[in-house]
């Protein structure tokens, strides 16, 4: 494997001095890109697009080649892990992802499997493999997957959902089979996420877009307990370097310390809090991945580079800061405003790093 | 006006002693109960039954009659204001609500003046009335609005809103034009509110739906300081008695204190925080309001109770707390469940008051 060129991200990961703060977006290789939406328009549709090794690894490279990001992301969709398990993942045009057969009961739970993350799931190992290999050591390669209790939601709703209803009763009204079908799921996760490292990951991200919905109890029983099983059964090294687990909860500021307390080395923010908070109530513990609006983007490039200034002042002097997106990069955003808000990240963040 | 035979819903929020915990649900008259849908048909469509001052005071009775709640809230929308203004407002079937007319620049705003409660508004006034008077002092009725925040994203979005895209770019780009626009609502909700409380309401509450979806620091800059504007404007007495005035930003369990510190009598709570943990940040500033996740109200009666007694146990002793489920009830719920949830509060919370 080649040496890391750039290793600013992981080590900002992991608490080590970096000569500027690094950088990356969620969902920075995406449709605001136009030579995204061409390789999207080759590969036919978005699933056949994530099964194409070759074609994964040219939109992950894609926003590389445009700004001097510091991570590189595999492409891919977090509900592989259930498509893999036979539940029929398809698309409907404006409508989002939706499941043929979803999860309605215990007898389902029973049915699904762990999928094989080298059988079923080859694809996205091949994808990290090809895209690894293209990296040749330019940036590190972040891995991922959806948490449990996210990926719990799309199956038993069936696709997205606004309210929550059917994963709701079930929690409420039979706890024990949402708990079966979330521990397998997390198993699941464990053999995906190892795989993808054996593949060549070298950093690891778990994406709960939606534990934000739960009580306060709730969050710790159905989403975070299956995130900390996922950190215990991580494979943490890859040659010889360890690999760093972000775990990142929309809408989950107020459960920084708990999220902290599951042993992973980043904690992901939304927008919604202040860094300047969340450094004072875990930065002794973990880094902190974030967390400018993603709307901000929509805003002239002296308002976008004022934000970026006043999130790194509020995160002040040091290590331990990856400057990211709060979500995803809007889809109709200027890609000349991700390149100022790139470049600012790294200009205005160097005074913190003397 | 008749005394009130009922008042531990204004004593809560006082801070004054109570024999049990007051409780009321959002959205309390509602499509969850057969009684409502058929008052609304008769109606017409939803405006219709809000502009209709006898059928809006039977449908917020409705609710009153099956359970023993310890308030009234009027029956209404929170967008008659916009639509005094003359945006034109409309419900499309299964998309919710619309503006013919929506804000999109300095032009707009210059339009929009600061519509009359007894004129345009004035079937809200007579609502009121209404119910105030055919609630003969049984409970409190409360009076509400929606936040100058929340009525702006439906004023400049055109409708209901996901990313806030068109909202978001006027506040980076044009600040200065959504600061004109939320000063002329703020001041709206003012003149609204105080001629409700002239109208017989005896508490309000301001719903902020949609400030969570912002960074504190823009909270602070759209949301809050205009929410303080109101709190500062309002007429705090009715009958000689205090009006308590409560403030509710969906999702603003981190900006508790700066809520607070607005002057406000009583925060409300989504589920998504604990109550403990709200009651020791601010719990000797205000009363507080909530929190039940309204997803629960699926679950089994016995369900219900435990977490019921949850909550209760997490506030723990004394007054302050009035019982509310953290957003409005769900349409799908079966009206038991929200009997049991009731009778739970009451016969549960009368430890705690000893």
């Amino acid at each position: 494997m080649n040496e890391l060129k750039n290793d600013r991200y992981l080590r900002a990961l992991l608490k080590q001095p970096v000569d500027k703060t690094p950088v990356w977006m969620m969902r920075q290789a995406g449709r605001y890109l136009p030579e995204y939406k061409a390789t999207r328009a080759q590969a036919g549709d978005f699933m056949s697009l994530c099964k194409n090794a070759e074609l994964a690894c040219e939109v992950t490279l894609q926003p590389l080649r445009r700004f001097p990001l510091d991570a590189a992301i595999l492409f891919s969709d977090i509900l592989t892990i259930p498509d893999a398990m036979g539940l029929g993942l398809y698309f409907e045009t404006g409508e989002g992802p939706k499941f043929e057969r979803p999860i309605t009961c215990k007898a389902d739970v029973d049915k699904i499997g762990i999928p094989d993350p080298e059988g079923e799931l080859q694809y996205v190992m091949n994808a990290v493999r090809t895209i690894r290999r293209e990296l040749k050591g330019e940036v590190p390669l972040i891995g991922f997957s959806g948490s449990p209790w996210t990926l719990a939601t799309y199956m038993v709703e069936g696709g997205s959902s606004k309210a929550f209803t059917k994963i709701k009763k079930m929690a409420f009204a039979e706890p024990k089979t949402l708990h079966l079908l979330l521990d397998k799921v997390a198993d699941s996760v464990i053999s995906y996420l190892n795989a993808q490292v054996a593949a060549g990951a070298q950093s690891l991200m778990i994406f709960d877009t939606w534990g934000g919905v739960l009580s306060p109890r709730d969050y710790r029983e159905f989403s975070l307990q299956y995130m900390a099983k996922i950190v215990d059964g991580l494979t943490r090294e890859n040659d010889g370097r360890k690999v760093p687990v972000t775990l990142f909860t929309k809408n989950g500021g107020m459960w920084l310390e708990d999220i902290a307390a599951t042993g992973c080395d980043a904690v992901g923010l939304d927008w919604t809090i202040d860094i300047a908070n969340a450094k004072a109530r875990v930065g002794d513990k973990v880094a902190l991945q974030g967390n400018m609006d993603p709307s901000m983007l929509y805003a002239s490039p002296q308002r976008i580079r004022e934000e970026v200034a006043h999130i790194l002042s509020d995160f002040g002097e040091g290590t331990g800061h990856v400057f990211n997106l709060g979500h995803g990069i809007h889809l109709d955003v200027d890609p000349d405003h991700a390149g100022v808000f790139i470049d600012a990240v790294h200009e205005l963040s160097q005074p913190y790093h003397k």
